[in-house]
């Protein structure tokens, strides 16, 4: 099986959590004497239920082979979980709507240098997926003592096709 | 009156906040079949006090004339704000002890582009000081109804001499 990815807008993301960039921010404020625009709330974050804390940390993530090979998905059902880029490269997003896990229904999505992603509680995504070269990434998840990575392997393996 | 900014090291910034880089991870966890590592839970991150809610925000800074120079500080008391750089800039870090506020305690750090700074609620701060060019940061702070911004003018400005 194979899967050719998607632009990645916000709006073919918003089912599955929200794209963080400039361009999609629903407020912008002037403000340090006009010195700064602050793109206002980019991201609709769930990192405090329960017992949880925000946390941040940092991803450096190595390219898989290639071809890219999905497996295996994971959600995090308790929390938001999101992911900025701190390099030049692009990279994947391979998600899946939150609830029942349907591997005809996984889309993925390239994101360029200048796009978060931010995956909702309970989107079903594969973890951090590299291209080019070793890349660092921001992310903004969530600690707390509670159980919160499920996980699910697929049928069989799904090639992601580059070659648009 | 002028101050020449020192280099930036979580040692030198821990009475104001975290510096956030994979040098000062505490803790790192290989992660995704090995195909990453984790630089867990890098700043010591207080965005949930009263009604507060976590926010992840760009803030796109331009650069002050030459010479640099310090006019006023700020605060948030009731929260932290990190500021990470998504460009390949260096910038200011400009910082006073929580608490009464003394010009005499202000010191200034160089951060490079690959450190982020985490402020503590309530250290004085001077806004965003971008380097060389019109410089992007990832902001995580804090959303609530609460006054969370303290300001005060200096006595008299103060240059940043980066003729070091």
């Amino acid at each position: 099986m194979a899967i050719t990815p998607e632009d990645l807008t916000p709006e073919v993301f918003a089912p599955f959590g929200d794209v963080i960039d400039v361009q999609s921010a629903k407020e912008d404020r002037v403000i340090n004497e006009g010195n700064t625009v602050r793109y206002h709330d980019l991201a609709n974050l769930s990192l405090t239920e329960a017992a949880g804390t925000p946390l941040i940390n940092i991803f450096r993530s190595t390219p898989l082979p290639l071809p890219i090979t999905l497996k295996s998905m994971e959600c995090h059902p308790l929390s938001s979980q999101a992911f900025y880029p701190l390099s030049e490269n692009p990279y994947l997003v391979a998600v899946a709507p939150a609830g029942e896990f349907h591997e005809s229904e996984i889309r993925v999505f390239i994101a360029n240098c200048r796009q978060g992603v931010n995956y909702h509680p309970g989107t079903w995504h594969h973890y951090s997926l590299a291209l080019n070269s070793v890349s660092d990434f921001l992310v903004i998840d969530r600690g707390g003592p509670e159980e919160n990575c499920d996980e699910v392997d697929l049928s069989q393996p799904l090639v992601v096709d580059l070659l648009r």
